[in-house]
């Protein structure tokens, strides 16, 4: 989109534009920065499998209002008909983007550059594209990681994007509250829902990773996530310091916040547990060497290390202690989420605001999420850097969990029986 | 305290005053209101069940601020030295008090009328006091119901309040949680004290009221309530046009708003579902007709008709229909609640911010009370209408309930094994 | 849609299919009842003021389940090709609908009755349809207005529903907020939007009503929605008993719920303020007595008698006193409310639930719509009920008010001067 | 206390026993505790600025129960009758406390230690005591700084602790709105009360502390704290990136999060903006570069810089960037916020959690605090680990942060114009 002398542009799209409401949303985008368009071809996907198709002319009050407006639509798949050649600047200094350097979203996305179609690889958003002319690669690179010369690409012209489709199957929780999250929807059948999902990403050999608050641990729901590892449904558990101490004083001295699990009244010198907990971990030297020793004999931590079910735990400034375990340098913290989140197929949210921010953005939009927190401003900030498969639930962990390892359980032996 | 020449007063209070922090409340009314005040005489309980008595001057900046501290830490329980006679003046007219009129608290009072203490009957907030002069009874009365004439107590001379004791007992979800509600406890912790609360005042003979929203039945509870109805935990059922509605649109159509309650999915045509449940009931012509006539099958409304549990649908403007058992008008839908709420030990609320308040209103604070929802602003009003016994639970009504069902279901089943 | 043998059908739909996501959801739903479709002619508008065009055969698995997938994509405003009569069957007795009623959406209705297209009058969500055959018209009807006898549409053969539009135009905060509520937005941008389209709506001579709750009152705001109403931007008050309780609490003792208004501290003697409140309006028989005697003399009320601005306050099972204005019978205040809500161009809900909720399902779905509250739930629950145009704005009612009073007092100085 | 050999014990306990409700607090601890008590000897005091004095035995059911229970009301302030030394051991290693090391409160605390009482210095919860015999100073120790041979104090003996005394004082916030938060308060009056409070610590040498989240800058309030700053009223600023990132964003771009925070709408490409805002801060180096530069030239982060406020921001997990200014080790960040939060005065924390608690667990319980938010779980999170003097509100800071800038500016304007 380099030189754009006049204020109109011939664009076109391709994909399921009525499904997942591209269409929709081009149109908005035009009117909403005071454009104008004339729509020149349309084919509309005769069956449910079909991929539409539009080619339209999109004007601007001012050519410089309408590069606007291609800038916009083009991150919703809206591309140039002539197609042109990525435009690449080499980074000025070590952690500097070029001005006009290209902003990704969590979408699949290519760049033209040499003459072909290149896939960008580590997809999250609110990246710049980095490519090596070389290896012919493209990858997305936090501003942190980018080195003088890195060739960066700059502008929309030859970066396609391939905007999310919503998911087509006629079942699924991913499909029927796609809707958005509510806190009055049958409890029972979305539990069912989740477990079966969960279920059949496992048995496709898919990855899930887990994000948890500590508030599993207070409301008592530990055991709940402890089973899930332990029957295998987790992959990785990505958390903080919380929740690993809670986890480890509810081993350790059976209460969490000095709050009996089993009385939920308040021990005896109860306030200073966690920090008793902490003690024994930092005496035994890691989590790991406590599950050796016998100091951790149960519990989320517990299960993870005994399947060898990798976690990380970040650091943040809140932290008591923080355990010898906990990854206190953010920067490194993030990457070491990033490596765990390769690959995964679905991503459970539980009752975790810090961390599951953190998460959502770097996940590309493919992945499925749900993500259930008691808070329903909570979800919503979840969902808002979602994929487009995001389910939110709005409910407490510490009754919806238990039930949720039940019907897994179910599931489980069900398919131990068959088999 | 008719008269008070000075800007001293000397008063004195018996009761569980440290216990129950009524010495800290008169202490900071009275230096909230600018006043001062000098201890002369003090006994603290030696033991847990002794009752502490204090007797000291008040001080006003003036005599008027002085009757306003006195005023004030009346309702609190300090009465002047020297008992006098309970003021009443006859109400000018229907449905007006005289000016001065006492205002009731929710806590047992007494008057002083001819010469001896008279206990206030249908103790509720915000009320007059009327006295009979020739069956020397006292009630209190609301606005509405005042006629011409009614002898109406005015002023605080010769009114005594037993303010609130927080329970004794070492145990019981109504001590452990006193100190307000939290989504951060152990739920199992906190449904397992519910269900041997609920079980415990029911075989000492106790009446259970249960006040609940159509969030019930749109969580996909109705069956867990439906049960603790059946299994006889529930003696009243205060509630709604649409808790009504929804539980026969989910027997009839097996639908909550249209959503199916097994697959969480809307059903076709689901948005009528709520409207064709109501013409169904119309054409039966009452819900015990619909259950007589095989119309309902199942449900809330379905196990109360059977086990002969009475119920009070109260209306409100937002209603669809509102179906035929529907008090419409709300001054009779108040008084059969009201009258329904005799007696009651414990009430749960679950779910139901209106009728919830209604009834919070209406209580004694000698009444148990449980209120669970999932949002913690509306936990917070409910409870501040509430007793001394208040809990508050914020949870998610779709899987608290049926494990609090499941509960009782142990409770109830173990009781009949040892019997 | 009478007779289907088949289990296919062909049917067209018009309008802004895509601007408005028509196509999305009709695809949608087909998908999510197991059918499905083959496009045969489209028909893209050109321009952003032109409508689109689609025809395509609709499949299902069964003539049944076409049928379903018929009705839900009807009320989309897919009808068939052949033009159908409406089907009409007189109501077996007074309040009840005949089994197959055609349940209504807030949407503009047309049937096809007797060889032409009749306007649906009275467009209401969830209810019937009943014509006259003389007169030409049909009416929205709730159930329980329903005589033996009327004519009552039933199935979807012959009505023709025009799903709302979404405002096309690139500006106001009816656009720019479409994608629901936050608490994060620049909140001086959205209340300066507010103001404007109040000022708007009112020039063009629109109909505005304000749905308010008592923490208007509470929260200190009440002189702000006064001076809206002394401005001349209220046009109907809608509202229950306690804003007019504590309207004239704070107006007669200076207190709401007995918080000193100035200091923000409890009132000596002030819980009994709002008893006191209701007692005076009792003894001058009225608010509008009140007034007149002087002894009210400032708030919202008074603005409201002041100005000759109608309102409507709906009892409720919750209500002190209440007072003789209230309308007590829900019934009859329905009525009153519709009555009121007649021809009304834009609603300001204002921290109001129980009302705003009577109110969301009177009204058609082309009334613009503005709803506050602090609890994003309610916001959600109010935007459910929604008009096309429904803005949510999260936020404190004690803080907002005040600066949109202040902003419309600006607009309306500018336009007297400029005038 | 180190031998009980007896299940009895007397002790004492002098201060605002009934005032600060800690006479309660010991009873009810005893009874929790399944233990008795007996009373000896009671002095209430006789004004309201007299302390109390109460002396009893308690007993436990056996001699350990005894020693919970005492341990337990230590922390109230309940000694034994006889001092003892307080027993010290030697840090078995590194980051290792003695086992039955003593855990502190954020009370003001001393220690018995060589015949005479040692105040504890930098007072926060959840830490060790480790006691220096040489220069006879105590101070609290996180773990993590713990060496190997530090002696901490063990056990309750010897350690006397002053429970927190509520405000004596008649007005202020910090008076009237102690029995919680709530969003149902006058607005005006709460503004006007916390901006005389922040106004009387000024005038009275007071520090400061401003914990600030970024819906400050995303809600349009960054002006009005940018002007709190510019006044004077802020001695130093906690917080994270996304603050930082967004008021640059807002100075260099004109948006938060790309949404214009005059319009209120989307920016062209507005998704990138705070992406650009952090390479705009890489560019120029720092932020004070950035300032230096005219990069920034307006702001929170920019006055903090004119006026020389430091500012302390946190890493953490979800940080975009992050900033070269942002402290990314999580345990040099906390060092750096206990460093700033050294004799503050009074803190001010606005819309944010994370870093609000981090801040909450390093504060001692005599410092004033503030907290707004329009989640009222948040607010209740914030004030549990709060002051005595802690004040919630439920507000919305886009609206009540310009509300109480311009209180701030009449008092400030005020005080200039009589000086």
């Amino acid at each position: 989109m380099a030189k754009t002398v006049s204020n109109e542009k011939e664009v076109e799209v391709e994909g399921h534009l009525i499904d997942s409401m591209i269409l929709t949303k081009i149109y908005d985008r035009i009117i909403e920065l005071g454009g104008d368009y004339k729509t020149l071809e349309v084919r509309i996907g005769k069956h449910k499998t079909d991929t539409s198709y539009i080619r339209m002319i999109v004007k601007g009050k001012t050519p410089e209002k309408l590069k606007d407006i291609l800038n916009e639509i083009h991150s919703l798949g809206a591309t140039s008909i002539e197609t042109a050649e990525a435009t690449v600047v080499p980074a000025p200094s070590d952690m500097i983007f070029p001005d006009n350097f290209y902003s990704t979203t969590n979408n699949p996305t290519q760049i033209f550059f040499d003459g072909e179609w290149i896939e960008v690889e580590d997809t999250m958003m609110d990246k710049a594209i980095a490519i090596s002319p070389i290896t012919k690669r493209a990858h997305c690179k936090p501003i942190r990681e980018v080195k003088k010369g890195d060739l960066i690409v700059v502008g929309e012209a030859g970066v396609r994007v391939k905007p999310p489709e919503r998911s087509r199957k006629s079942t699924g929780i991913f499909k029927f509250m796609s809707s958005g999250s509510s806190s009055e929807k049958p409890a029972s059948a979305v539990i069912r829902q989740i477990a079966q999902d969960l279920h059949n990403v496992k048995r496709a050999g898919g990855k899930v990773a887990v994000v948890a608050g500590p508030a599993v641990v207070h409301t008592g729901a530990a055991g709940a996530l402890a089973s899930l590892v332990r029957q295998g449904y987790v992959d990785v558990l990505l958390s903080g310091n919380a929740l690993a101490v809670h986890d480890a004083e509810a081993d350790i001295l059976k209460t969490s916040l000095g709050v009996s699990l089993k009385e939920g009244v308040t021990d005896a010198r109860g306030c200073r547990n966690h920090i008793v907990a902490i003690n024994e971990i930092y005496k035994a030297s890691s989590l790991r060497a406590a599950v050796e020793k016998g100091v951790l004999k149960s519990g989320i931590i517990y299960e993870c290390l005994k399947k060898e079910v990798p976690f990380v735990l970040a650091g943040s400034i809140r932290d008591d202690g923080p355990l010898p375990d906990v990854i206190t340098d953010t920067l490194v913290a993030q990457k070491e989420y990033k490596k765990r989140l390769k690959d995964v197929t679905m991503v459970l949210m539980l009752a975790s605001t810090l961390h599951g921010i953190a998460v959502g953005n770097m996940l590309p939009s493919t992945v499925k999420l749900v993500c259930v927190d008691i808070n329903p401003a909570s979800v919503t900030k979840l969902l808002d850097r979602g994929s487009t498969q995001a389910v939110g639930v709005v409910s407490d962990i510490g009754t919806l969990l238990p039930l949720l390892a039940e019907e897994i359980g179910k599931l489980n032996s069900h398919k131990e029986n068959t088999t």
